[in-house]
């Protein structure tokens, strides 16, 4: 009887949402910071003056729109992930375990923000960026998926609030998908439309057509 | 009256079952997050063109697959121990110190990664990192064996779910010690046998065969 | 009617504190960490006897110097921010986003506290750090102003309150650009007054001048 | 009327214990995983068959004793961090901030574990993990001495667990102090016999002499 087995560790375990979003957080936390490391000081001996000091910090930038892209892209995820959690009931094995996939396309982020920051020109380079961010829309709209279709959902969620989680994840997928594909163009092109987009996410506009992303 | 000492300090130390649950869930997650350190980006004077970058994260291949490895060990232990900590009704010093003892082996797990990534082909490599797993099962069914002597699991946990959950380590051990065991035929043989049954444990089929394990 | 999209998604997501301070826990508790990384130890080739490794201990002085204000500036800031978080009643999407915000400038702190410690004689290291608290200081300030405005505060926060955790910024902030300004005569002695000036914070006196700080 | 203004922020801030346990926690976890960061894997260069790998694990020996003694003086001090936060009724900024100079000892260990591990024969570095311990000790006993005289401790604490608290810290420091002297015999011993020390401290024997330590 294979399925009093399953009841006896697969139907018990992954049930503590608290944990699974500890952890979340604790790791977002973790990437966020080691984005940083990848923002390397110049280097003493090749520094004089004042200037050159200056001209060395200038440099960083392209560094630092990848770090700035990378830090909004976590602070979208987190804030989805934590909104969607957030209207969970109860948790299962499955979801935990979805979770924990897009967990580990949050660890994977700071691997391809260095990648992007050393081959800023490199269309391969933002495909794998791209790629990566993909990965964490996937487990986070299966992992939703999920949670409704096994009736994990709190009894207040309504239909609209679903479906408007589920088209926000699209709408966001979208435009990164739209945002990635203008490197066949330009590489920094297409990270500078990536920050413009994640800016109205930020800001988060009341009214008129940027609202309804 | 050594046993009045006792009673001083051993015996209201180490009682707090939150606090080794936010232990556990900040150290893992950075466990999970350190993992890919080892995912080193290619050298960028090395890459004059897509092609090159393309070749140099193909080779990354093997690298790849140890990081994913770990992450699912890493992933497996997390919910073993959550699931366990989650029957434990009062925690004492001894399950607070072999909890320890199981954060130890979860710490040692990132520097076990990186030699089997360095030493792909040595079997020496590939039997540190089983033993490292082994040390941390043997931890965590020592401490589930210690709060079930200790009668320090929550009323409803009936005797069938103790049990499962000291199959659930044992039958995983054990496979985990034939896929190590596979390092004796080939290196990269065992590592693909150890993800795949680490990949039947994360997706949990209900039925068949499977489904005991 | 964009309004309705907004209530969709921008009116339901980000509104859970305890997420958000179990976030900020996480990321102060990785950048304090991390400061201690860019304490090198000394060469082990150079160091030949005891006296050796002596003086090679008192050449960190500097760094330790460094190490110790941003580790204080941390302290203040974590402080800051539970104090605030700690009256808010309820959450939304534009508070969080002030408070990812905020930590953004946490999270950079390595980063600055790495180029004062490398450029200990440079004005623009020690102009880049001041820019650094700035940010932190503005999102914190922005966080708390918006909390109020947006009446997310607990109803038992009076007036007297709300204003004596606003001018605490704005002094504090004022006491760090002045530090920051004696930059111009010396740059070890704007570190060592910005250090004292935090020293007076830590200690938090009950009388005389120094409480009204 | 300064005292007015210590109550504007002063007497407001820093009474969160929840999130003051959070930053610990996190703190620890990072510092207990940082450690393994000094456990370099052996040059892969360097390396031409099996049993050099052997060798040059076994040459990690005194690397991985410092580490293991690290993790097990983390491992004490958490536990009594935890065990004196636990009898906390309630918080206030002087607590709060005596605990963050306990979390600046603590960011300081992974430093000097490194110290340790690079000059394994020195006294010096001997000398300076000791210190860093003893920081750590009088920081964790000031801050209890603290919360016993401000009256924020727990009604049902009574006066001979607090003192069984205060004798705890200073027998523990007896026996680092006295482990550290070994050093001038010499460095090796003074390490094993601080961790012999901790397994007792580890293993929280019931009965006989030790367990009164």
């Amino acid at each position: 009887m294979p399925d009093r087995q399953e009841l006896s560790y697969n139907r018990i375990s992954g049930q503590n949402l608290d944990r699974l979003a500890a952890l979340s957080d604790g790791l977002f936390a973790i990437a966020m910071t080691l984005l940083v490391f990848d923002l390397h000081t110049p280097v003493v001996a090749a520094i004089h003056d004042e200037a050159g000091l200056w001209r060395a910090l200038l440099r960083l930038g392209p560094h630092f729109a990848t770090f700035l892209m990378s830090f909004l892209t976590l602070g979208i995820f987190w804030v989805g992930q934590q909104t969607g959690l957030g209207m969970v009931a109860r948790c299962d094995r499955h979801l935990t375990w979805l979770n924990l996939g897009f967990l580990f396309a949050i660890s994977l982020l700071p691997f391809s923000t260095r990648l992007i920051g050393d081959f800023p020109d490199y269309r391969l380079a933002l495909g794998f960026y791209w790629l990566n961010i993909l990965l964490g829309g996937v487990m986070i709209y299966a992992s939703w998926r999920y949670a409704r279709a096994a009736r994990l959902l709190k009894p207040e969620i309504t239909e609209a609030t679903a479906c408007a989680m589920e088209r926000r994840v699209l709408v966001a997928q979208g435009l990164y998908a739209a945002g990635a594909a203008l490197c066949f163009i330009d590489v920094g092109f297409s990270i500078a439309a990536i920050i413009l987009v994640q800016m109205i996410y930020v800001i988060g506009p009341r009214t008129g057509f940027l609202a309804r992303l």
